[in-house]
């Protein structure tokens, strides 16, 4: 062997190691990146809000999400305003609940407003374009079995592409949604100015 | 008493009955609306990304508002790009944590920035035109004493204006600030998936 070969040899295999470590480094990166699903759950407050501050934060990063109201009113239209009027190229925002009765007076209708939540929620999260997308409200819902909770689940967990993040919010989040979630937050109540007769407000509420 | 007295005497007593009825609703109204002051604390997600919500419900209703960050990397370029970029004739950004060194270097240092974003904090409350001013983390700083909490407590408490919404978060925020605020929530952390690898991603944490 050559003093010339075994220098070859040396700068190769350095050259190797080099490759591999930056192989490495974007395994890495890519092992530690991945679609979640994030539940917001709990009595508190911050459960949509904290969906909206993440959906702005998307839109900050121009990356394309979308928004599926299930709840009449979870978000005022100063929110639906401010992402259509400014960001409809990248949030699309359906809101679902407008006709809801819940339980009031007409549950076959309710449960067919949900499933039509439920069938645009598929089809956005399926989109490979979009990021995130944030299902406001879904836990009540699911709640009522309006929604399959094993449908839901099972399409989170089979069918959701694998870097798109699902966030759902809403009470009392089914105990099969918490199992296969990524990120749960339970928001939960230490003091409400309700209580002493405040009422919602512009701004904090909605 | 003739007739018309009486008459005269019924229609005053019915109109002082409908003054007095509307000035009920009208203190209702009124009694109903207050500057909050508002905790997102918690090892949970959601403190920041809802203050964030909140600021952006604001600016959806065109209510001039103002966000402290007392940490730096709280929230990403992104946000602040959103808020500048978008926003910034209703809210102002005011990034103070930027030379934070903490528990790391110099406490000193630390303790003139943390007082110059209380004092700029106190700045943007008592201007009457904002109507939510955010101070996110500053918990932090209260909880390390960087922040006299005596001497907050005493501002939100005797200088804040009526109307004025004050939203504080981060973690472990003190008994002090809880018992004299309006809204209070836990973020609870129930399941984080840093604990299987994956790290803080753009949109979900940034």
């Amino acid at each position: 062997m050559t003093e010339d070969t075994t220098n070859e040899e040396a700068r190769h295999a350095a050259k190797m190691a080099k490759k591999k470590a930056a192989r490495d480094r974007m395994m890495e990166r890519k092992e530690g990146e991945k679609g979640l699903v994030i539940v917001h759950t709990g009595a508190g407050k911050g459960k949509s809000s904290s969906g909206f501050g993440m959906i702005l934060r998307c839109v900050a990063h121009e990356m394309p999400c979308a928004v599926v109201q299930f709840i009449k009113g979870a978000w005022d239209t100063g929110e639906r305003r401010l992402l259509e009027g400014n960001f409809s190229d990248l949030c699309q925002f359906h809101a679902m609940g407008e006709g809801f009765t819940w339980e009031t007076q007409d549950k076959a209708r309710d449960i067919a407003m949900a499933e039509k939540g439920w069938a645009k929620a598929k089809e956005l999260i399926r989109d490979p374009e979009i990021r995130m997308v944030l299902l406001d409200e879904i836990n009540i819902a699911l709640r009522y079995d309006y929604l399959d909770i094993t449908e839901v689940v099972d399409f989170l967990q089979n069918e959701k592409p694998e870097m798109t993040h699902v966030v759902l919010t809403g009470r009392n989040a089914k105990e099969e949604l918490i199992e296969i979630a990524d990120l749960v937050t339970e928001m939960k109540l230490i003091k409400h100015p309700f209580r002493s007769g405040i009422k919602g407000q512009a701004g904090v509420e909605f």
